[in-house]
């Protein structure tokens, strides 16, 4: 399969966004110069990012439903990945009750923790199990995707045993950098290196 | 204010992780080298990222202590601002409960949202008001930062009243691209854009 930049890769949920939204309105073809404006995207860009489709242009532009179906084609997200989570925490909790995510080939299948009061319950419809049951359970229903939701100090942990159980991806959203054999996908979401920026930027502007 | 490039504040956070840990186990200095293996980023970076702090490392490192003060202050994140976070739903929620904040110079001091059952409640300790009453709250509070957690239809909405609120950083966390003025800062965590990276590499890789 073809390797898609990062870059691109990045920017084509904003188009899938922008393509929604003018489904919602009622529209069926769409020009790359509106998906520029909508998504505040150079239209350079949009028109190559989309080159990685197989869409073409006609002249009134892009059918919308063809190019939405395109583009989730191209990240995977037409088929679901059953993935789990592990740290039930307060974050954690919201990503398992995060409706957006099964529209984006993500089902998270069971949550992990080991706080007793929370192991056997439900949270937001998802069961969750002991933080000793992870190998057992992502072996036998052959689970590709980890996600990662444990203080920082246990990341390392938690990413070591998803990798011991098969996990081929590791969504790692603690800000512990983990290190994972070359064969293992890593993506992290790093609110603090965000929030780094931001802070920097305003404290900059005073 | 010297502008520190966006690359080098991403990673700050991180070195700080490793100091926090470091000192934790009861050290006391810190090699370059040492903090390059624990974070994972090279050396030369590592060195590079350090000299825009006005700490110099000795023969046997950097002082922990004093390092972690000037990256804090570097960050802005020795003093505390005082945000706002609208839409209170499952992600929103835990943000509001999310005390590693604290430490990295935010406080969120309200929530808002148009749902009344959570109205004049608190969520994790945190009032929640009516959106209505962003506008009166933040500009007499004198809040900068904004936290968008609402649904993508009305990110770019609640962006307008921030601005109009006299807001001077929002922080995103929807995959809707809000537009601002010049003069606003905006720094999106975009968990679709990671996904988007992951899942095509997933595929790429079978």
């Amino acid at each position: 399969m073809e390797k898609i930049p990062t870059s691109t890769l990045k920017r084509l949920p904003q188009y899938l966004e922008v393509l929604r939204k003018l489904k919602k309105a009622g529209l069926k073809e769409v020009s790359a110069t509106k998906i520029s404006v909508f998504a505040d995207i150079h239209q350079t860009l949009v028109r190559k990012d989309i080159s990685y489709t197989a869409i073409s242009a006609t002249k009134t532009g892009y059918q919308i439903g063809p190019l939405q179906k395109a583009i989730e084609e191209l990240l995977n997200w037409v088929d679901t990945s059953a993935s789990i989570l592990v740290g039930v925490g307060h974050l954690g909790s919201a990503l398992l009750g995060y409706q957006e995510f099964s529209q984006r080939g993500l089902a998270i299948v069971a949550g992990f923790d080991n706080d007793p009061q929370i192991i056997d319950t439900k949270v937001h419809g998802v069961p969750v199990y002991s933080a000793l049951d992870i190998t057992t359970f992502a072996q036998k229903q052959k689970i590709q995707i980890g996600i990662i939701t444990v203080p920082p100090d246990s990341a390392q942990l938690i990413a070591d045993i998803m990798v011991h159980s098969g996990i081929k991806g590791i969504w790692n959203f603690t800000p512990h950098k983990i290190i994972v054999p070359p064969d293992i996908i890593v993506e992290n979401v790093d609110m603090f290196a965000s929030l780094a920026v931001l802070s920097r930027r305003l404290a900059e502007r005073q």
